[in-house]
């Protein structure tokens, strides 16, 4: 019991509740993963890559259209534009798609093309977004913010929760004093999380360390933590990225990544998820 | 020069453009005080506290009608209620009104009431939000996000800025290590910002240490370090406030507190601004 | 190759160098596990833990008998008592000892009890300390600053290898802003230090988390992030514990945890260690 | 009264107990100036900084004799050729010297030639030094661990006071997610340990900051926060400085910062010390 959170803790923390985006579950035995670009930038590379994360064994395909970015003075997405492409790489491959939305007043249209709404670290607590996103009918991806609390996290899981929507949370890696890494992995964040709440809980090691090579480890380890998925940014070619291509894996290394999972789940008595696809021409609803 | 921030900074770096509020002004020469409660709570309270504020010294009123709050569960403000009080304490006293805006949506009626818009801490990468507000014809007071970098900080005035609206920075605390205050309260922000751009800096020791006995001599420090304005969370009966009670100042404390800032001022060449009054009547505009 | 480290990186950057501790071995494929209690207390309860760690499939001994404490006024170990009983319990148990050494005075009186020296989180830039463990003969376990970074903590390591000593890191958690553990374990320190430097690298998740029911989660995701050891703190009555009992697991957990990693260090193609004993009368040398 | 400190704090918190170096006093109504090189170098160098910083008004001189750096290959100090060119430098000046020591071992031989030991930010919970340092007869100027919180810090002091010793506290900057500056310098520290204890408190805005064009702003800042005292590292040619060039005020810096103090001194009620010489010929004991 904790009773801090009446709604995503109180008699029921420590079990978790499953989420559902489509056939795909966060939450139960099976370990989803979450794929893509960090943005969406053209079909072509789009619907390269959601093909190559489906074959490879991804249960979701992420890729941003609304981008927040520090400065004003950079690619901020495709906007409708992106969320069309990926509706396109949802009838192609199958795989329900994960995008961002950034503002209260886009949520109706991100929630027209997604199967979930994610929203990313900077938006935490943004809580007129979060109370939108949990009126949307749509399952809810929450980053964690990049310097805030676990607590934190867990009450704006409640503005969601409180609005009737379901939530998923994502950790990401946390603003530290180290320089080595992008962020610093907070993988303690998931038994906390387990044992003070019933969210499902998934890890995103591309923001976490922000460098390929070290990515892999990160992705099994928190596997092994307990992760109820993982989210990782692919490329088919990570240096000419238009966004984030320091931290995004090539479609080879994505492979040999998944590859090396499934007996890291097996140990501590889950399974990888095996792609359990949308129906060709389902709309994402 | 400073080629980072086209608009905060460039060839205007290191040179103060004084941002003007009504009558009174940040960045010039005279230091004004925003002080008034956390939130607004009664008439009663808002009015007592704003005419000793202006009999204190103050030059502009502040109070949240919309409060971002970490939990769901706890008050968030009056809303337009108000923002209706905070207009009349104008009509009142004559001290422009600066409050919160949380909700891109909010913009428009928050600018009908208010002289200057606040962007709070947890709002300072709302990149929707901050545009919005660059648009609505107020300055803007950006308060640092209490874990974002003084570069992300001027990146986030550049939204505003691109918009054609004005921007007064107000450096408030970042998150730290350290339990003792409730924030660590960044001064070293100010001689940076001045050095990087044009924009006024202001401070608001309030939130810096959140312990009202320790606020007196990080007031002092800031005017001493060469802060454009203050902003000071002041109440009648701080241990009945309904918000951050324990940072606020009691009238009498608040009163010594300014009595003390007019030396530290002349001792940089500055001086404590005496209060411009909006005559009553006027409308905000 | 890494050219800022020139005795633990350049050319040997990225194939791990095994050290040995009697006949443990760090850095090669098997992983050995490091146990025992927090401070060395009785000689009841040392040995009690110690045949528990052994049976359970440890490979250390750890206890501390010069503890730092950040206030003076607290237990601060037995000192050469406390090494005493150390000895006695690897005559008992075979398991070779890590203690902690706090000046370079004492180096030559611990390393005549112990076969590794601990280097604490708070002496990890006490570069006479560490010169004097170079120059021990024994090899040194350096545990990362609290709030250095890993560019820091090679830079230390190389003041011990200056000096013709011998390496094995121990990440133990930094210092962040998150209060729901004691530290943040940062597991992303494994990749970085495996690909920067040709050390062994352990895991304290115990000083990581600070938690005892979180511990068995983040000592299986060490693992398959790659670390080429574990440390824990092990008490047979972690309540009654004179320091840190709320991070010991106590004896049956202990177990517990221990039955569950062999599947985790396969999963990644290592093994855990099985005790390879000290013969009952040897020196520790 | 602070019940948490023993000795620096109990019923003798609130009131400032003065510490005397020589005819230097830190915590009464006068504030004294610690200035000089970040390092001994050369005699030249040294003797022009000593004077500069007399005849602009310091009351002290600095210099490290022993240099901790993180990396191994890099200058770490003349040793005690640097403590003879300190003694030589205060025979000259009248000034009293205070310099850094390491290690427990060179406490007696630091304090043969120094006035005032001072233990550095990575050795603030080097507890055996403080010890030492505490039995030595010299007062402590004790800095802050970069990434300690103030009880701690308070604590290591405890240490010091454990042993008959007495303590000048130094504020240097604690380590943060700020990039701007070198460290980010915690003002608020000032009113903290006033309230909790009886120690008088410095403060360092060259390391706090670490870029010179910013650390005039953060010297008078600290004096308005009541910094019982500055310390500031002055080299006649920054640029070709051996160690923290970029941290250092070059002469003519000084003088006009110096200049610029005493009207904010007098802003809150005290005064800039002036230089209480120790007579030449006197032995620094």
């Amino acid at each position: 019991m904790d009773d801090r959170f009446p709604l995503a803790g109180g008699s029921s923390a420590g079990k978790i509740k499953p989420v559902a985006v489509g056939p795909v579950v966060f939450g139960g035995p099976d370990v989803p993963v979450i794929a893509g670009p960090c943005s969406v930038e053209t079909e072509e590379i789009l619907l390269q890559t959601a093909r190559a994360a489906r074959e490879a064994g991804a249960s979701l395909l992420r890729g941003g259209a609304f981008k927040p970015r520090s400065s004003p003075h950079t690619f901020r997405g495709l906007g409708e534009e992106g969320l069309k492409l990926l509706a396109l790489a949802r009838e192609e491959t199958g795989l329900p798609v994960v995008t961002e939305v950034l503002s209260p007043r886009d949520v109706e249209l991100v929630a027209r093309y997604a199967d979930m709404l994610q929203i990313g670290s900077r938006n935490m607590q943004n809580f007129p977004l979060l109370q939108e996103a949990g009126r949307s009918g749509k399952p809810v991806l929450l980053k964690r913010g990049f310097a805030n609390t676990i607590e934190e996290w867990i009450w704006a899981a409640e503005y969601v929760l409180a609005e009737g929507g379901q939530v998923v949370l994502c950790e990401r890696g946390i603003r530290t004093f180290e320089r080595a890494t992008r962020n610093t992995l907070d993988l303690s964040a998931i038994p906390v999380i387990h044992s003070w709440t019933h969210l499902p809980v998934c890890v995103d090691p591309s923001h976490g360390v922000g460098h390929s090579p070290w990515i892999p480890a990160m992705a099994r380890a928190a596997v092994a933590a307990g992760a109820d998925g993982l989210m990782l940014e692919v490329h088919p070619q990570p240096e000419k990225a238009w966004s984030d291509g320091r931290q995004s894996l090539d479609l080879e290394s994505f492979r040999r990544l998944m590859a090396s999972l499934p007996p890291v789940a097996e140990a501590i008595g889950r399974r990888m998820a095996v792609a359990a696809l949308v129906p060709p021409g389902s709309s994402g609803q």
